[in-house]
This record gives structure tokens, C-alpha cells and sequence, in this order.
């Protein structure tokens, strides 16, 4: 079939299940697929820091690198509670599932609920980000930013839905090249600086809109919390790594954090050692990266590494969202279909709407990175305090060697974790934060309806003590407007389901129907024809005034009517609009009646 | 059932055959009916001569009048020409059917793509005129005008589908409105002109554009034109005059012809006097009226008689395009629908579509009238040459008394009018013209293609030599995914249709399908249950491949295969992303698969 092909062309061949184990990813490619999300975020989280503190004017700015020492330190704690997530969970422990075992359903929820908030902002912030670094480069694209950024989605999504291994290869050349390229960036630059070797950059003049006070501080840190932003993603991602699973997975994960640290504050300290002041149509990144190399060969390159980091690191999103559903599918949580592996084992439908939601959200937000950052982190937040709270009441529970100190150190990553939630959300809340506060709960109130209702159907279907179906009085009719070799097929279809089939005509002009009449005598294999006058010219309302009266005759049986109709397949599309229009119309009046099944009989017409 | 009921609540109560009769129309009413069209276009005809005049500078201005006297000529010949075609064809002389029947299948048809085109433009032209005559009144409308126009669109779709007796009395009142406000415009200005009371208004110096040649006369003139479209919708609509029909029709047409070229030259003699120069946002109709009378009432009651009956003009065509899809439809030139009466006997399918296309038209040209002008009126000279061309060559025939003046008259109304046909053709082909010109030809393919495929699935049914069916052995497959009470019922159901129903199993777990073998036996009532194995997780495949296993065995009989799908019915729609995945899939797979019938069998859930 043409759509079959389509599907094949875009997706690739069905793999059988045998091959899944060799879709596993080796440490290098894990970084490359798990890291792309965080290791990104260093392109925009010092500039989110530097937007904040330079409204309490230039001399304000210095304060970045205190700020973005605390994030480091934060990281560093929340890296190392992971760590022991990682190895109590070797198949896989994204927040939910720690949330959910440890702390019960409701919990799981909130940490569900707010990491799909964060994948979709994940994918929508990366893209905008990226699509910023392009624009930086080259300012003539930056009214096109919209377009660019759905378009960026649009490959991604595509990517995913051919399978986990081309990601992954398509993934490591832009993660090692943006860290080899940001890795020269902060080493010249502070081998420069050591050496007296750097200057500040020339710019306006900035006029302060406030005053420093400690609340802004606060903000300027909270805005720079983004840095940490899919850090869960290895912990949720155990099971792909190679065997053994969990160790290499935590090894991935130091690497990780190590260099999203030095890269973090390197450019941090650089960029206020350069004075730079963020402004809306560069980056700092680009600022930095021109005011240190110039605007030749090894600015262009860093800004396209950045920009294939952030487009891609999409990617991560890609990997988790899918999975989460597919979670949450199996828990009754989300709709079933989220919990079938499309036929490359990827999750098509999960991808789909990732996506989709994505390409919503930068239309909305006009494709602005700045506009998106306060919806951002606030879930991630939620989902790590969660997430570290459930080891906490694990290591109560389980009492394994060292649960003690075990216990110390992921409650010092919850507690940090739910205080930084608290000061995001208090500080962004009426830039956008509120809209995530508002939305968790609503989440999670739907995934408890969803598993209420399958619940309930798994009730209404159950077979325990249920005693058969009742016996069935089959009517079968057959709605004609003509006899010609279509209605003669259906007529003997119908005949075939039951000797009790009977073919129904509505008047509209009483010499037409002595006509019919005549050619049914000889067509009609001695089935009887129900004649139903229509005063109204209307079609459809005899018709089913006719199904009312024989569902009116009770009995001990159950009365159960097929409507047979038939109906043409042209060999042509454009034909469809020439047919059928009664069919469809009889469909439409008895789609949700009690007892009444429709069948099409179809006709293939030949040309 | 909830869209029936807003069926009724929007189209009102379906009324009786019996009723139709009563649906006759007085002269006056029909004058209000038919008329509204050709009279609205007297509020734009003399500003289209003068936009074109101008381009030569204000001097110019002043050969609008021989133009329009030009006009008027035209109008009083063509009206004589169609006053005899209403006399032969008492039963509806349109253009297509007086070209079909003398000329022969394909000039028919091209007079019906040509009438086709130009009722979508009359909607389209009129409420874009009618908008600007509001904006005239209240420029701060402007900018809104395109909304304004398609919300009149839809207003007069709504009245239209209400039927059409309503339609005559809705449109009585401002019918008769314009004629007492314009008469009174051109009665006061002609008397104050002759009593030499009439001075130039002052006006914006005007540059010539252009030379002035014959050919912009030419195109002055073609523009004018446009005050003749709508003269044909009386011949169309005679029976649904009062008795005697062609008396009360022919009267109803000179006095409509009379009306007309009274107020479009009256108009067009004092713009020339009182020096009117066009201009964007204003009408030359809304200058005049302010220069003769001031920004009083009867300015403002002028500028609504004119937005009332241009909006309302637009209903000439929703009495005409229905009409002439159900008469193409009867000779199977379109498509079989369009020759069903809706409830309210009125042609609902044609009026939709109708107000779909104009719509569409306003909002691609911005609802500018000038920038529709240029597409108008080609095709309603073209359907005025082949109706009249078709009257001469009925003569030619029939001979009947009299018959070499009738054809005399006939034939010069057809040369002249085919001469303008090509007049507007030429100067207005790259304005717009040519759009029309393509178009016609590709309608005339279109409605040959149609009856093409008509012809040939009549043939393709005809029972004439038909042996009738051969006979069938019917299969009944039920694809299952569990046992449960929906799957019991859809088990029985298929019971019922053929001793030999199967259920389908398509194994994805060795595990599952012995727990599942385990109910079988309690709840299976016999029906053998077939697994199917599936190494790449595919539901469907291993279900495409086992019919089409079944369909290779070949003999004597036809091998048709009942698949029977159980689907639940939620109680709620927002529960139907839930379920019946799987279902649509199915489905969607052998939806056009010859001898695979497939049957939903309902589940209603209660909650």
C-alpha cells in the first residue's frame, strides 16, 4: 500500500525484537546522546545570569561569578546523589519511578508531570537557543527565527523516528565538537586572562532599571539553575548504556557533570572579565567568542557547534519523553497506545507529540530563548527533589551498608533541590513560572482520570461473574435507492448473514418504485423488499423510523440489527466526491445507536 | 440526536412536497428576487468607467457619458433578446439549457462553466461594493472590510438555506429601498441640473497616467459592463413566477431593464457634472450623494440602501448556482448530490459551496471591488452570446410565425454581445481576465470527466446480461488482543454470521497466549481460536499475511472474509483517544482490500 511505503521510506525497514540489545550505546556515544542537553545549556545559562543582574546596572554584573559558583556547587551535589540513583536503579530510574516506588503514586505523578513539562521546554529552549547562535552569526536570519526553529524541530523528530543507534551516531560529531570547540574557547581565554592578555569589550553605556537587592540575586541565580537542566537524563537511560549497565552509566555521568562544570564557569569568569552586556541580537557566547578570536574562521565554528549542540540536545528530549509515556502507559497512567514500540522500537507516537508541542510553544513564545528560560527549570526542580526524597525514604527503608551516609547525601540533594525549586518558581512566578505551577497539577489530575477510566472499563469488560451474553434476534437490512450489480452483491452478502435479510427502499415517487419492484422480481434472490413511503423527501428519516419500530418489538431476545450498504470504491480519488454520499450519511445517523452495526459492502468499480 | 437538532434550529422545520407550489413568486416580490443583482450594479458601474477614463486625466472624465449611452444600448438589445427566450422557454430558459438544447452538449456547457463563474463573482463583487458603501459612511470600517464582507457572506448563505419565500420578503424591502432613494438621487440632481443649480465639486489635481486611445475607451466600457450582469437571472427563474409565468416574467424584465439604465445614466450624467474624480476610500456613489444632498440623512439613508441591496444582491446568485448544479447534475454533469432538494427545498449543497468560494474570493482580493471587476463579466457576455446564439438557431429550425424578425433580433443581440465577450477578453486580459478565460475550458473538462464516469459506472452496473454473483464462501475472522465481555459479544455477533468464525490471535508473549488459551476454553463458545506468531511485534502483518493465506485458496466459489472488530463506545469523547487503536488500524489496512469486508461491532461502555 502507498501509505505502507511512505512509512517504510521515512521510517526504515521493522526490526525484529532480537536486534534491540544491539541498539546498546557504548560510553562515548552515551555522553554524546544523554549530554547534549546539559552540556548545552552552557551556551545560554551565564547570558540568563548576565540579563538579570545587568538591570542593577554594568557594575552589578561582576556578581555572575559568585552566582555561577553556587550553581557549580549545586551541580556537583546533585551529580553526586544521582550517582547512587544510578546504582540502585541499574534499570532505570528516572524520577517517576523512584518517586512512584518510594513515595507512592501521587508523588510519581508530580515528578511525571513535571518532567514532561521539561522535555517539551527542553526541545523548544534548545531550538531557540541554537536558532539565537545562527542569528548571532548571521543577523539577517534573525526575523526567520520562527521558521527555522519549527523546521529544526521537524529534522530532530524525524531523526528519532529512524531509530536509537543513527542518533546516536548522529549525535556524537556535534557533542564532541562543540566540547573540543568551548574546551579552546575557556582555555585560551583564561590562559589569555592569567596572562594579563584580555581587555574589556567597548559597549553602550547601561542605564540600572532597579536597584541590586538580594532578591535579584536570587533571580539571577534561579535564571542560571537552566545550566542544570537534563542532568536526569543518564539516570532515566540506564538500560541503554552497555553492559555492565550501571557502572558505565555512572562514569558518564562524572564526565558529564565535570565538563558542563569547567565549561559553566569558565565562561562566566570570562565574560565578566570582557564586561560583556547581553543584548538581543547577539549572545554572549558570540560576543565572547568574537571579542576573544575576532570574526574569522574559529568564531564561525564555534558558533556552529553551538548551534548543532543546542538543535540536537533536542535529542535528549526525544529519548526520555517517549520513554516516560511508555511508563506511564504501562502504570494505566496515559493512553495505552503511548505503551506500543513503533515498528523500529523507537515510541513514534511519544515523538510525535513531543514535537508537535515543541513547534507550539516557539510559535507562541516567537521563537525567543529569553521569553521560554522562566517556564524552565521549575520542573526539572520539582522532578529532582522528588526524585532524591524517594532515595532518602529508600535508604530508611532498606538499611543497606553505609544507608547512613547514603541517607546524608541525597537528603542534601533534596533539600537543596526544594529549595532552588522554591526560589525559581518565587522569583520567575509571574514571568511565566506560574503557568508550569498551574500545569503540574492539572497533569496530574488527568493521569489519575486516565487510570480511573481504565479502571473502570477493565470492571465494565471484566468476565468474573459474568454470565455469557444474552441470545441474539438478528435483523439484517439493506437501504437501496436502485438495483443495479452493486446492490445485487450486497443483497447476496447480506443473505449470507441471515436468512432473515430483507431489502428496504423510501419512496420518494411511486412510478420509480414500480419500476424497482418490476426489476426486484428478478433480481431480488427472494428477498423480501420493505417498501417506505416519504412525505418529507428525506431519506434517512423513514429509514430510521423503520429501525425504531423493529427495536421496539421485545422479546427475550436481544435485537441486534445489521445495516448492509453498499458502497462504491472508485478507481479514481477525485471519484469518491461523485459517490457514496447516502452511504456516508446512513453511517453518520446510526454511528452510536445501541445495537445497530453498519456494514459496508464494497464495490470496486473497475475505471 | 444534537447535529439534527441544530439542523432544524439553523434551516427551520422540513416542509412537505405538497408545499412547493406555494412558493410562487408576485412580480413585485420577483423584481425584489431577481432584479437586485442587475439594479446593485448601477452603485459601481459608472466609478469602473471613470477608474479607467481617469488614467487619461481629468479631461477624460467626461466621455463617461457617450460610454454609458453606449451601455444603455447594449442593456435595451439584450433585454429584447432574452424577452423572447423567456417566451419560449415557460419552463426556464437559462443559458444552459437554451444552448444544450439547440446548440448541443458542449456550447451548453460552456455557457454553465461561464454562468458558474460568474454567480461565484457576483457574491463576491456585490458584498465587496456593499462593504464599500458602509466604508464610505464610516471610514474607520476600512480596515475591517474583508471580515465585514464574509460575515454578510455567511448572513446570506444562512437566509438562503432558511428557503425561499422568506428570501423573497427579506428582499423586498431594500430592493425598493435603493429604487425610491437612487430615483430620488438621480430625479433631484437632473432637475437641479437642468435648473443649472449644479456646481463641480473641488478635487485633487489629477496626472495623466496615459494617452488616451481608442483601446482605454474600449476598456472604460468593458468596465462599464459590468452594469448588465444579473440580466439573466430572470429567464432562469421563470417558473418560479406566479401564473401566467412567461407574461409576468417578461413584464418583471422590462421594467428591471427599464429601472437600470434610468439610474446608470442618470448616475453617470451627474458625476460627469459635478466633475467626480475616483478615489480609494470613498465610492463615486457616496461623493455624489454628499455633494447633492450633504452629510445628512439621506446621504446615510442612500449609503445603507446601496450596502443593503448590494449585500442582498448576492442572493440572485444563491437562487441561480443551486439552480444550475441541480440541472447539471440531473444531466450528470456534476455531481449526483447537487440534484438532491434539502429538506427546505432550496439546494443546500450548492448555496454552501457557493458562499465557501466567494468568501474565499473576498479574502484573496482583499475585498477590493476594482481588483474583482477585471475577472467579471467575461463570462456573462459569453452565456449571453450562446443562450442567444442558441435562440437563432432555434428559429432556424422551428420557423415558426414570425420567425425572421425574432431571429433578427436574437442574432443581433448575439453578434453584439459577443463582440463585447471578446472587447472585455482583450483589455482586461492581463488585469484579471484571463483567469476566467482558463478556467472555463477546464470547467467544460471537468463536467465531461464527470459524466465520462457516470456513463461508465452505469455501465459497469447494468444488469443487462448479467449472470449475477457467483457464489460465495464467507469466512468470519475476529481478532481478539484479550477475552473480555466486549470480545464475548463480537464472538457471538460473528457466530451468528457464519458457522465458521474464527478468532484471531497475534502472539507477541509466549506467556500471554497460554493464559489466554485458558480463557478460550471457558468463553470461546466453540470458536476455534487461530494464533499467529509475530517476530517483529507487528499486530497487523501477521494478520495481512493469514487473509491473504486464506484468500490464495482458490475454486469455484468466491472467497469473501467478514473481519469483525470489536470497538468500545465510551461514554464520554474525550475517552475515545483511549481506545480503539488497534481498531483503526485494522481498519485503515484493508479498507480498499477487495472481499474483505470489515464489520465494528459496538461496545457501549456505561461510564
Amino acid at each position: 500500500m502507498g501509505a505502507s511505503l511512505f512509512k517504510r521510506l521515512v521510517v526504515g525497514r521493522p526490526m525484529p525484537l532480537s536486534l534491540a540489545r544491539h541498539e546498546r550505546l557504548s560510553k562515548k556515544t552515551a555522553l554524546a546522546v544523554f549530554a547534549s542537553d546539559a552540556l548545552s545549556s552552557t551556551a545560554y545559562a551565564t547570558e540568563e545570569i548576565l540579563r538579570v543582574l545587568v538591570l542593577a546596572g554594568a557594575g552589578a554584573v561582576s556578581l555572575a561569578i559568585p552566582v555561577a559558583l553556587a550553581i557549580a556547587g549545586l551541580l556537583i551535589v546533585v551529580a553526586t546523589s544521582y550517582q547512587q540513583t544510578i546504582h540502585a536503579y541499574p534499570q532505570g530510574g528516572g524520577s517517576y519511578i523512584v518517586a512512584r516506588s518510594n513515595l507512592g503514586a501521587t508523588p510519581g505523578l508530580v515528578a511525571a508531570a513535571s518532567l514532561m513539562i521539561d522535555y517539551v521546554l527542553t526541545v523548544a529552549v534548545s531550538v531557540a537557543a541554537g536558532v539565537a547562535a545562527i542569528t548571532s552569526a548571521f543577523p539577517s536570519l534573525f526575523g526567520h527565527r520562527v521558521a527555522i526553529g519549527v523546521f529544526c524541530v521537524a529534522v530532530t523528530a524525524f531523526s528519532n523516528l529512524r531509530g536509537l543507534r543513527e542518533s546516536g551516531r548522529l549525535f556524537a560529531v556535534p557533542t564532541y565538537l562543540f566540547i573540543a570547540t568551548f574546551g579552546t574557547l575557556v582555555g585560551v581565554g583564561l590562559f589569555r586572562l592569567f596572562n594579563g592578555d584580555v581587555w574589556p569589550l567597548p559597549s553602550a553605556p547601561v542605564e540600572p532599571a532597579t536597584t541590586l537587592t538580594g532578591f535579584l540575586v536570587l533571580r539571577a541565580f534561579a535564571s542560571g539553575c537552566t545550566a542544570l537542566t537534563g542532568m536526569e537524563a543518564i539516570s532515566d537511560g540506564v538500560p541503554a548504556f552497555k553492559e555492565p549497565e550501571y557502572r558505565n552509566a555512572a562514569i558518564t555521568l562524572r564526565w558529564m557533570a565535570g565538563i558542563l562544570a569547567t565549561l559553566f564557569l569558565g565562561i562566566t569568569v570570562l565574560a565578566a572579565a570582557l564586561r560583556i552586556m547581553p543584548v538581543e541580537h547577539e549572545t554572549v557566547v558570540s560576543q565572547l567568542a568574537r571579542g576573544l578570536f575576532g570574526q574569522g574562521t574559529f568564531y564561525y565554528l564555534i558558533q556552529a557547534a553551538t548551534a548543532l549542540i543546542l538543535i540536537l540536545a533536542a535529542n535528549t528530549s526525544f529519548a526520555d519523553f517517549p520513554r516516560l509515556a511508555f511508563f506511564l502507559a504501562r502504570d494505566h497512567y496515559a493512553p495505552r497506545q503511548f505503551g506500543k514500540r513503533g515498528d523500529r522500537l523507537v515510541f513514534s507516537n511519544g515523538i510525535i507529540i513531543l514535537a508537535a508541542l515543541a513547534a507550539l510553544l516557539l510559535i507562541l513564545f516567537h521563537g525567543d530563548t529569553h521569553a521560554l528560560i522562566p517556564l524552565y527549570a521549575v520542573g526539572v526542580f520539582v522532578s529532582f527533589t522528588l526524585s532524591q526524597a524517594g532515595m532518602v525514604r529508600r535508604w530508611q527503608v532498606e538499611r543497606t551498608s553505609g544507608w547512613r551516609w547514603r541517607l546524608a547525601v541525597n537528603g542534601i540533594g533534596a533539600g537543596l533541590t526544594a529549595v532552588v525549586a522554591l526560589v525559581i518558581a518565587i522569583t520567575k512566578f509571574t514571568r511565566g513560572a506560574w503557568i508550569v505551577v498551574v500545569l503540574i497539577p492539572i497533569l496530574v489530575l488527568v493521569f489519575h482520570a486516565v487510570a480511573r477510566h481504565y479502571a473502570l472499563v477493565a470492571d465494565q469488560l471484566s468476565l468474573e461473574g459474568y454470565g455469557g451474553p444474552s441470545p441474539i434476534r438478528h435483523t439484517v437490512l439493506v437501504p437501496i435507492g436502485d438495483v443495479h450489480v452493486g446492490v445485487v452483491n450486497a443483497v447476496q452478502y447480506a443473505k449470507l448473514l441471515s436468512p432473515e435479510a430483507k431489502a428496504v427502499y423510501v419512496e420518494t415517487d411511486p412510478q420509480q418504485t414500480r419500476r424497482l419492484e418490476e426489476k426486484w422480481t428478478k433480481w431480488g434472490m427472494g428477498v423480501p423488499l420493505v417498501i417506505l413511503t416519504s412525505p418529507y423527501r428525506s431519506l434517512l428519516t423513514p429509514l430510521l423510523e423503520y429501525i425504531d419500530h423493529l427495536q421496539e418489538q421485545k422479546g427475550e431476545f436481544r435485537r441486534v440489527i445489521t445495516i448492509v450498504v453498499p458502497e462504491f470504491i472508485p478507481a479514481h480519488w477525485w471519484q469518491h466526491l461523485l459517490h457514496n454520499q447516502t452511504a456516508l450519511l446512513i453511517k453518520g445517523a446510526l454511528l452510536f445507536r445501541k445495537d445497530v452495526i453498519v456494514t459496508d459492502v464494497p464495490y470496486h468499480l473497475t475505471h
